[in-house]
């Protein structure tokens, strides 16, 4: 491309295995959206399975769609009725969007809402691209002391932050995270800035807890062959107490059987990792206790909080990113991601500013 | 036994199918104690499960336990610490009393104290009895215009009112109760009563399902062979919207699928009834729907409530009762409860007034 | 006006005491918004107050502006986005709406978002006019068991619901309101609806309790010139109990101090009355009983609500409305409705169809 | 006293300014209490109150009274049915113990008991003696790791814990503390662990200012003359935004009226200091705003979360010590801490064991 020409390179997902590098047209924002220089986006796990299998559960990818949804930028276009942001503003992307103002977004819950917008959710276009445009009222303006990187990785926090709140979380609170890969490692970190006292992680993989105690993990226990009620009973004895709180993130039966057996009466456990369809789990040991199963779609209303935490240094999320890529190389950094090396791999889309 | 004599005939279980009719030794109350003329005494399934099998569950009858703990009566002596209650106070009683202020009780969930007594729940006694003695502070003056057979009806009310409670249930709530036995028909009453608008009943038994109908059901549905999503399907047909809440009242599998399908995303399943200690259920459609499972144990804080709902005439109670008995032919009454003719069997324990 | 011609006659204030019926241009729906045929409109005191003033507090009528707010009427064009509504549906408009997703918004509390447009509060234009245009999801079809006149209701409706849902008004609370206004009228209704086993109602003029007592009220008392601290320990003589919950309905500061020594500890005394912008009140008597204030502005979530309570018939409303005036002839309606003569005025806005 | 006899050195306050040091009784413990050889116990402001005016509103010293009720210390004796403790366990106090499990028991906030025993609060006696009788459920097992100092600090550090939780701050949130006295640093250290992305502390001296800022104060303000309304306006120019809750530890009427000049619609002022029984503040302001006024009494519940947080080391109170003195010095440490000099004055009650 020659320089000087404004570009649109784009990572679009045109079936299983078939990623492409394309320039994408560049649409004007229209009146309530914004039109973004795209700085940092990171990949997730989910972005890694289209790519190598085209859908998920029920979400198939049937049209070429952008990949992409943990994501900040620049503003360089407003919209004619955005209000509250202007060019040049540093913002982080929310990737779900309500389409309409039904019952769920009323109540504050919009991230159930069944015709949400979801970027690189088929078929919506996500924003691993050069220029991106979003609904202004799901970008928020970062603070000149969070990174763009930061700011990407509001997108992941979200998750652990919204799985602790709805554990409810909060000082002096014991908890039990089951699975301590990437999504396991922030809601570690989100329990701990949240107050827990105590978070023990569970895993298969010792690496994997390694990394769990530098994220500030209380106690870390390898899980084997043993039975969910002797597991359960090992992290009694480790903590002095049952947990108050466990947040599921592996999608494994027996650690969800875990999960029942380990929480104390009048817990709850927190169900964010997806497995099969059907699970057989000890409903009446969970009922007869009052241990509550709650699940979590995404998340909502986290991003402000989580500027507020990301500005107040309350959290260091920077270890997280291992790898960067410019965008040009986003073949090799799917790739590095499906390996699982490292935790994050970050997308660097503004060929002039390759900074964290 | 001879006129002016004061006897404490007692209905006493020595094992699987001995019920015994006994003469029990009356004792002092304790400092924080009353004890009761017993007035009428309710016969619930539980009861029936031990008089048939010595047990439920891991709870074994060891040693002869006296039956009963839906009971209403009169004090007639104070202990020397009691401040509230004086003899002729007419009372209901609530049969779990926790032993120790352990963390669950201060924090309004007593229920889920470990070591709580509870009312003819081995190796506590129960108040099928002429006399007992009962912890103050779990006796609840009745009104005068709440008769013995509603304070008595108090215990099962609270199963119901307590799963609407867990539930939420509120004015406008449009609710699944699964299950037209007698807890699915106080849960009902109770629904009812918190203002949900729509109540829809499902069960395998058609004259069940007409009970439901007299009480108040908006809507009833037989199931029979259909899947759990077939059910679910038509409950949201019928109602126009799925329901905001599910009380599941039958400790069937299916019945628990059927809830999960059935609820809206957002609402939430009550697990009431017990059915085995495993349990296949489509756990990821509730977990990304966030569609919370919450159980219950017993019931805690719904006395002063229950009373103040019945002095108020919120709801009419007394139809329950089908059968009464005095408490000398409590093998009639056993027998009569255990067959499941009628709704509830009351037992008369003051020979002088065998009234409602 | 010829007939065949569509006219758009609409109630429009110009300033204080300054009311006209004018023909107003209709206006093509905006993409997410339905054109509607009006039905019934009823007169608030805000429309009254407006007329009579030219303001409310901060709210100053500055130019034109149609009044209205409480409405009902027919679909009769949809906007090129609108998906739930078609041509014919009757609907209850919902008046406020947010001009942005803002955090008030997407927390479900979007009564607070301090951009929000509303009928007939300046400079917003309401709906006293024979057509007018609304935001698609702020309308919500009526089943064909409810009236346009119970669907204008609905949002004096709401005022009630919301201030019981601030109180957690729930099955057997004992509520105490304060002002026997329509508002205090409909809370009563509301508070009886969601299962409060007592509602006791204060005011100064008989005639008001009269009509509590015709509402359901279970006592009245008419206040004079007892000291609050006087009422309150009358209001517990009367209950035999604190209530759990105030709900002050007049705004007077004597009412205030009166709920605060009223209410039980731990209770909750819900401010919907406006009165004076400062007030004198016991706070540390709140305070140290942990009896909580709370305010109400206008309400949230109630619509969807209140139409399932609505079509299930668990509240009468219709004895509400009192006087009905076609649209023309608006001011006769005014005056009726400033004279506090009955309780509703209904304005009747379709020439064909002037039925409830 | 001769060597190797038992006393009970206790400090008793028989009237305004009259202190005594006296050898009390030690009783046998009762069936549920446990005798405890007592460690340290810090002077709070109530102590030197009661020493100063006799009395603290309508509770009056009037037979004399052992002081002091931030307490740990030994168990020496268990009763009879005491399970939990066995001699040679390091206990915290809690010094609030309900009489009856009355109706606030029953539903977790024992704090409301009319007729709560407490330490130190007319006609109870306390704890600042050589032994001391307590109920065994309100004595909490020290960790090694947390020190009697820390176990006694407990007592106030529940006040700003329980306040929290009132204001319901989580992490992320903006609050703002009114009042920088040794219950606006609790409550600041408290605010911090769980999660308070911002703190801002007002208070009208500068040496106080300065303690909130070592204690993690994000910002401080001096307060002079300023109007309320220009306090608030500074507060918000200062945050970047309107704070979320502000926790007013003054009692001062100004104060009051800053909070809720300067909390953001929707949140919540929580009452913690104690002023004139009659305010005159903005409440139609609150009201409209939906800004919740809750207040506190004490607190309950704080306990195991308390030592929970202290034994992860999740907060460092240590540094809040500022003055040590032997039991036998106690006119000496009355006399620093009533000057205002330091922060806590902690008393030394064992001859043997002067150690933090």
């Amino acid at each position: 491309m020659a320089a000087g020409t404004t570009d649109n390179l784009s990572v679009v997902l045109h079936g299983p295995g078939d990623l492409r590098l394309e320039n994408y047209p560049i649409r004007e924002p229209g009146p309530n959206e914004v039109q973004l220089k795209m700085h940092s986006v990171g990949i997730c796990g989910s972005d890694v399975h289209y790519w190598q299998h085209g859908r998920i559960g029920d979400f198939v990818v049937k049209k070429p769609m952008v990949l992409g949804h943990e994501a900040s930028g620049t503003v360089v276009k407003v919209g004619a009725s955005v209000k509250h942001l202007l060019p040049g503003d540093r913002v982080a992307i929310e990737p779900g969007v309500p389409r309409e103002l039904d019952e769920f977004c009323k109540t504050g819950r919009y991230n159930l809402s069944p015709t949400i917008f979801f970027c690189a959710t088929p078929p919506d276009d996500g924003n691993l691209s050069r220029f991106y445009n979003h609904n202004a009222d799901f970008c928020y303006k970062l603070p000149h002391n969070v990174t763009f990187e930061e700011g990407a990785l509001i997108e992941p926090l979200s998750v652990g932050l919204y799985a602790c709140r709805r554990g409810e979380v909060t000082l002096g609170s014991r908890v039990l995270v089951c699975g301590a890969g990437p999504i396991g490692i922030v809601t570690l970190l989100m329990a701990k800035a949240m107050g827990a006292s105590q978070v023990i992680v569970t895993d298969m993989i010792s690496s994997r807890l390694e990394k769990a105690k530098e994220c500030g993990a209380t106690l870390t226990l390898q899980v084997n062959k043993e039975s969910p009620q002797e597991v359960a009973s090992k992290i009694e004895s480790l903590l002095g107490n049952k947990p108050d709180i466990t947040i599921e993130c592996s999608g494994a039966q027996s650690s969800i059987q875990t999960g029942i057996y380990a929480t104390r009466s009048g817990g709850t456990v927190v169900l964010v990792g997806i497995g099969n369809e059907m699970a057989t789990v000890p409903l009446v040991h969970a009922a007869v206790r009052e241990v509550d199963l709650r699940g979590v779609f995404r998340y909502c209303n986290t991003w402000p909080l989580a500027i507020s935490m990301l500005a107040s240094k309350l959290v260091n999320v920077k270890p997280l990113v291992t790898h960067r890529f410019p965008l040009e190389k986003a073949h090799e950094a799917f790739e590095v991601s499906s390996k699982g090396i490292g935790l994050k791999v970050m997308l660097k889309c503004d060929p002039n500013d390759q900074n964290p």
